[in-house]
């Protein structure tokens, strides 16, 4: 008989999302959680690092959308967390499943150990209590109960969960039984709960051993937890039973029905950074009460949010607006609608506008892409090769490429031939003819493709060889 | 004794305008009368247009400022109105000066012929109505009045300055002698001159004899009319006597003075196309009220002004605001508030940000280039070359250039060899190596050129020959 391992605390990061609210920075293909919206980490980075101090990095969970694998793989690859699972669904069937599916699906999970869900997509200020709250939540997690996580509210917001506490679970009012689960209230009601001083924003984040949330679903969501019995039993593909999944929240479907439900009260500088508006209460104002951040002058503007890229962007006059300027598109809403980019997005898509796919900007795992210009059988881009770094073996049968180099030096494959072409030398990549691009120095590569041809999509590659994951043959992986 | 030529009219064309109000569009390089705001022409290329079955082109002059001799050369040159004259200050002295200085510059003009001012940057709907006027002008001018030209008012504008009529010079209506000029008049004012209905708008067209207008700067200007007199005896340079002439308007300096005045009314679809709101009025609007143009999507906003260049842009419940969006720079702004664009771009420069000087888009008489991305050390360029034309003989003793073709067929000139190169090649330009770059073929000529150096600013060029006219000395010149 082999000992069974203590109780061990999982991490199941929730990162499904599909970025629309951060328009025209996020992408379907360049989603809020990857967003480097808050500092140098992406909030899926932001949400990993913060957990580390408990929880290492194999026993962290990512659950994601299969069509989004590519993106978030090379999140974690950039930080070198290859450890890191990654649970990919099928599409997207709300958050019960989410869990549901991580907890039969988590490799070297028991029955006793805890599982502790996360957005991956939330903002923490402060780092030691958000750890101590998961202290605390562990030890009523193995005690039986699904944990919730409650946020004291600063104004009526009618856009949260609220959650009532019950009777307190110790002396120091460090955890309660939940009274009441709320959906998001009319602003009245929303008010009154702040008054209430009991009531408590629900902030996304639960704890529970894998035993009592899998009796929850048993109880409450039996449909599901016949499905997530199969899961666990067999090793079906989860294209097969994923479309008879209902699409139900963990809060809706378990949390608000089950009977021993905590709720660890925590002010640890929460936001969940649903919309633009947010970032008006995380980024330092200027004396006109405006977050302006990169090139812009802003001529008697006030409480505005101004965000540049690349370009100048100039106002005068704007009362509480937001502006948001990307390489290839500009978003201008009032503050008081933000809400309603989700709307735009769904209409931009609607009309076909690729703009809601893509940053004209790609991430790659050897560096990263910008598209300069798309004109008729051509294609400028600019390609910057991180040190060491190298793109897969390749060829494209529809196209050729020049490269000119203008930053560092590159070892060039073409065909069977290799050189070094250096700054200001340029290089010829004929049709058909397999080709590699390498940094070799210390420090970044630079070079300008100009691509000729009748078609010039990114689906127009045959990998013969990568350093990294993309020679298998998901729909991701037809990317350079 | 040689026979004096009958009385002609010359057209007196002033084009100084510094464009700051149609920032982000116009630019110090670029202002608004050689902008193609309301069609296929620039403005100023309407304004010639709509005279010439009156006028032609040798009896046209353009008056402008010597900084923008070379965007409106290029602007005339685009026509084939080679004809037209320049008359080049060294810098602006407003409007007084700039008609003083064509009464005793314009080659061949006598003392009887008549000079008709018209500003190069309005919009006239009615050509038939703007020639019947200037036809009852040229009768007045001849009569010895300094003829104005009065719009009807349509609102209570506060912008314009307005004319009092007085009693008619003819049966019919069409011309009377002026009884007052009226400034900029506060709100109440305007409105009580529309309902006195003998007010016009004061539309910057003026008639009137060289004798004439030189004596009425004798009289009402003598300082100014002293160095016209200098000017008309002796080949002085402009340098040395603009700066003691005194900066006034022919509105404020003569018009409002003299005895001898008329104004003709003309409702002709008139509009000095003053700020980014004259657009709603001479674009057709959606349902929603928006001036929509480019690729845009507005859900729910009203009353705009969007205006996308090559990105989308997106509004979300906006109302009543001015959305500009150029390659390099982003305006938002209140309606209510465009008159303080010129105040922006005056703050801009202050804090030395360049998109105020040149458009990413430059117009050449071979075409334009288009700057794509400028790096540390590497600039990159697509240049458009018209059928038949070719850029200068050049060297550059700072860069080298690579050059490929991705539309059309080139003649390079490199060094000693010239040769053909098709699509999807390329060609390399070393430093120091005189080169010429031109298109052979019927169809337009596209390459994108990638520039590497220490120094890659538009004055490291060496001309070696031209088709042009830019082999002088001049400081323009210096463009490539």
């Amino acid at each position: 008989m082999t000992a069974t391992p203590s109780p061990r605390v999982f991490a199941v990061i929730l990162a499904g999302g599909s970025g629309t609210r951060f328009w025209p920075l996020s992408r379907s293909q360049y989603p809020k959680q990857v967003l480097r919206l808050l500092g140098s980490d992406s909030m899926l980075q932001a949400t990993i690092e913060r957990l580390l101090p408990r929880i290492p990095p194999d026993r962290i969970t990512v659950v994601t959308n299969a069509s989004q694998a590519y993106i978030i793989r090379l999140d974690l690859y950039q930080k070198g967390w290859e450890q890191v699972q990654l649970l990919l669904e099928p599409f997207g069937r709300n958050t019960a499943m989410a869990v549901g599916l991580a907890a039969v699906r988590v490799p070297g999970l028991t029955d006793e150990d805890v599982l502790a869900v996360f957005p991956a997509d939330h903002f923490i200020r402060e780092q030691e209590k958000f750890l101590e709250a998961l202290d605390t939540g562990a030890i009523w997690a193995r005690a039986g109960y699904l944990v919730t996580f409650g946020i004291s509210p600063t104004r009526p917001d009618t856009g949260y969960g609220y959650i009532k506490r019950g009777e307190p679970l110790d002396g120091q009012g460090s955890a309660f039984k939940t009274a009441r689960f709320f959906e998001k209230p009319p602003l009245a009601q929303a008010e009154a709960y702040i008054l209430e001083g009991d009531c408590y924003w629900n902030s996304g984040i639960f704890m529970f051993t894998r035993k009592a949330v899998l009796e929850a679903f048993a109880r409450h969501l039996p449909e599901v937890s016949a499905i997530l019995e199969e899961l666990r039993q067999e090793a079906l593909s989860l294209k097969e039973v994923y479309s008879q999944v209902p699409s139900i929240s963990l809060d809706h479907g378990i949390m608000e029905r089950a009977a021993q439900v905590a709720v660890v009260p925590v002010d640890m500088g929460w936001s969940d950074v649903g919309t633009w508006s947010a970032l008006l209460d995380l980024f330092p104002k200027d004396d006109q009460g405006n977050v302006a951040l990169g090139r812009t002058l802003n001529l008697d503007s006030r409480d505005c949010l101004i965000f540049a890229q690349e370009r100048l962007v100039a106002t005068v006059g704007l009362q509480g607006t937001v502006v948001v300027d990307t390489p290839d598109a500009t978003l201008v809403c009032p503050m008081s609608r933000v809400q309603e980019v989700k709307n735009l997005v769904a209409e931009l898509s609607r009309h076909w506008m690729v703009e809601t796919e893509w940053p004209l900007t790609v991430e790659r795992p050897w560096g990263r892409y910008t598209v300069m210009e798309s004109g008729p059988g051509y294609k400028v881009k600019r390609i910057m090769v991180d040190p060491g770094k190298r793109l897969s073996l390749q060829l494209h049968h529809q196209r050729a490429e020049h490269w000119v180099v203008v930053q560092g030096t590159a070892l060039a494959t073409i065909g069977r031939e290799v050189r070094r072409v250096a700054t200001n030398e340029s290089v010829f990549v004929p049709l058909n003819t397999a080709h590699r691009l390498e940094n070799p120095g210390p420090a970044p590569l630079a070079i300008i493709e100009v691509q000729t041809g009748p078609y010039l999509e990114e689906d127009d590659i045959v990998r013969l060889d990568d350093d990294f994951w993309r020679l298998t043959e998901e729909p991701e992986s037809k990317i350079p």
